[in-house]
């Protein structure tokens, strides 16, 4: 059995700094970030340039993110059964709801949004697909804690970060918030990442019935909780109901 | 001065081969398409899959992209200066046109779509970021070639594909379409991947003077051009001022 193929180990470090990063980095820089000597950076950064998932600004020398990654992203979504699963499911969702839907998957620790539906209505919007979520701090996220598709350890290791004073960053509140999660079978998250922002989610089941995603509604609090800060009834119902259906249609025995 | 890392190439050769068949491939597939023995393409894989860039299916085994690809893509178009400098004149563009808009780059003997701006009408319309054009078959692509952006020999050689009885093929056609945009400063393509469906563009000249990509108007070929067929006028004049715009905004000293 062949072990871990380094080069390209270290290929994927260097794409993933470029990309959590300012955007552009010099050969010193992001040799010095991943502790590598700076000829052996310099191999692997020409490679990823020749192959174009890297770029190498003309006018100062530093390197980038290149186009060939969007095509792979891209094609990655066109391949996903979970989503193409769920495009149905969520444009009903968002119908019946009259809020925004995402759906996330793990990634890195993170949640990775990997489909969206806007809002139905003209109000500005921009699209989260590819973007990462925290998972304490979001409902989709809460999600994938409680239903093991994601870890809380490395997660309470790193401190997580304090978005607004709702954020729960304790590894007694996150795991009570678990607790809560798994018992009802859905998630909330309300004003824990955005003043002013709520979101409902739940869990999404793969053959084998693992959770393997979330579904969620999102928007302003106002239109996701009622005047106390709860969220709807009637949202969390019709979450739900997307969930188990997406479930189905994957394949899982249960929902 | 170190030489490409065989290893990151193979890796890149196998994310090339999952994006462009059918999305989901077994080891023996893999390992045949490239010419490579069966452990090489084990480890190169396994390793794929433990950074994310690849995902195993459970059922069948086979091997797919993975999610991490997708946060790469939109890492790329967060720091894609063409992009972030062409948005608001492409939003622009697509009202005063009433047609769609697409920005394209050259990748791999393609014109990658990085910004797409729907026609501005309530009708179904799929994102194209991401997605892959001909060259040879649309005004995007005629543009890359005509400004040294893309290469046709090897187009010509891999013998282009007729999408259309309208299609460009043969190397005459093809030098000759060259030609003619060079000295209008424009390019269309009506009806020649599409049927029913026509495209106008203008180069974008990046610091330098080079052209670094192509925006360009899209949609039925009724609204594109006028009864004779021929392009509307405004539209390739509006087509026009936008890469200008967009090349004076980019540095370009002419334009």
């Amino acid at each position: 059995m062949a072990g871990p193929v380094q080069s390209i180990e270290r290929a994927a470090a260097i794409l993933r700094l470029l990309a959590g990063g300012p955007g552009r980095l010099g050969l010193g820089e992001v040799a010095a970030s991943l502790g590598l000597a700076k000829g052996t950076t310099h191999g692997i950064l020409r490679t990823l340039q020749s192959v174009d998932f890297v770029e190498q600004d003309e006018a100062t020398g530093k390197y980038q993110l290149g186009a060939a990654l969007l095509h792979l992203g891209t094609s990655y979504l066109d391949v996903n059964e979970l989503r193409s699963r769920s495009i149905n499911w969520a444009d009903a969702l968002a119908a019946r709801s009259g809020a925004a839907v995402r759906l996330g998957v793990p990634l890195e620790g993170k949640v990775l949004i990997v489909h969206h539906v806007f809002r139905p209505d003209d109000t500005f919007q921009t699209l989260d697909v590819g973007s990462l979520l925290p998972l304490h701090a979001s409902a989709l996220g809460k999600v994938l804690l409680a239903y093991g598709a994601a870890s809380l350890e490395p997660l309470v290791e790193a401190e997580p970060e304090a978005y607004t004073r709702h954020t729960l960053v304790s590894s007694q509140q996150l795991n009570r918030a678990i607790t809560e999660t798994r018992d009802a079978g859905w998630a909330a998250a309300v004003q824990e990442m955005i003043m002013g922002e709520a979101d409902i989610a739940a869990p999404i089941r793969g053959q084998g019935g693992l959770v393997v995603g979330a579904v969620g509604v999102s928007g302003p609090v106002e239109s996701i909780c009622d005047s106390k800060g709860h969220p709807h009834a009637s949202l969390v119902g019709l979450t739900r109901n997307a969930a188990r259906a997406i479930s189905r249609d994957l394949g899982a025995a249960r929902w």
